[in-house]
């Protein structure tokens, strides 16, 4: 007889230290890109992929919650900077809407991939900021899948603003210093032109 | 100072007793098909949403691992039945990538929205089997989401085989029994044609 454990998804321990050591607060739109870029570089350096995510309070600049991608470490597909940092934040919330809490942004080094941008759909945020495109990941191994070319409209459509290539000069630094596992490698094999 | 602790996305605590009354294998599609219709009905009897999911070994008939649509009462808008039965699936195997553990198929009640598709693209599975369209789903107030016109195509091009309308008047009878919350109601009043 088969048996079930709730999901468990890991994150880093060395999250909790690090935040020991960040501000309270990121009023500025390119204070949250930092950190989120930071994010990445520390994913990197403890084994993770060179991606960073955050989700602020719009308004406050408060850290809600932090991702980095933890898919090889972690053992989850789900593991994505911008699933952490949201399914985090429903978490630190407890909801399963942040949109009834209030207005949160999310912050990404990358701009999302199918699986991020179907994520946040549901998880109800105000804004999406991203550094680095997703050319910048395609350069080094990585993609987006199966997306919409019109994922920005979509978004807006639905009252989420996008904002693009934030930093992305240093966004595209910190992919480029990733020389980890791309995982995933024969389901990006046969991405064919949508 | 913030400490967030690893996420935690519930599964309901009768599927462990529900997996004491099953058989140990479905080889037929229509008894996979049958299993997650069912674990639709049970979703909505105890307070869930009217979705069932299931990852089976292709080939032997085992199952995986089962999802119910949980997002009210887990709190979280992830827990949709499709990424449940994927994440738990991972979770029992131990693994990012399912493909690199044989062929997995993937049976749910209602076509998946743009979360579950995004999702299931980087677990690597087979195969999707769907017994209600999203026509059905809409027709109670659910909706996909933003996805694309092309999803089955996008499937098939990563050698992912789709399955439509299995037992598909089987699976609607559950939808319209629902009464229950219909959540994210105004993510998807603005929902576009696209």
């Amino acid at each position: 007889m088969k048996h079930w454990s709730n999901i468990t998804l890991p994150i880093p321990k060395w999250l909790n230290t690090w935040s020991a050591g960040i501000p309270q607060t990121f009023p500025e739109m390119n204070q949250r890109m930092f950190l989120v870029i930071d994010l990445a570089r520390l994913s990197i350096k403890n084994g993770g992929g060179p991606f960073g995510a955050a989700v602020f309070n719009q308004c406050t600049g408060e850290l809600i919650a932090p991702g980095v991608n933890w898919v090889v470490p972690g053992k989850s597909s789900l593991l994505h900077a911008e699933v952490m940092a949201l399914a985090l934040a429903e978490q630190t919330l407890g909801s399963f809407e942040l949109a009834s809490h209030g207005l949160f942004e999310l912050v990404t080094s990358v701009e999302p991939c199918c699986q991020c941008l179907g994520v946040l759909m549901w998880v109800g945020v105000a804004s999406v900021v991203c550094g680095a495109c997703s050319e910048d990941a395609q350069a080094i191994g990585f993609n987006e899948g199966p997306r919409s070319l019109y994922w920005e409209q979509e978004l807006r459509q639905r009252g989420i603003s996008v904002t693009r290539k934030v930093m992305r000069l240093q966004a595209v630094e910190v992919l480029q210093s990733y020389t980890g596992e791309i995982y995933n490698s024969q389901l990006q094999a046969s991405i064919q032109p949508r």
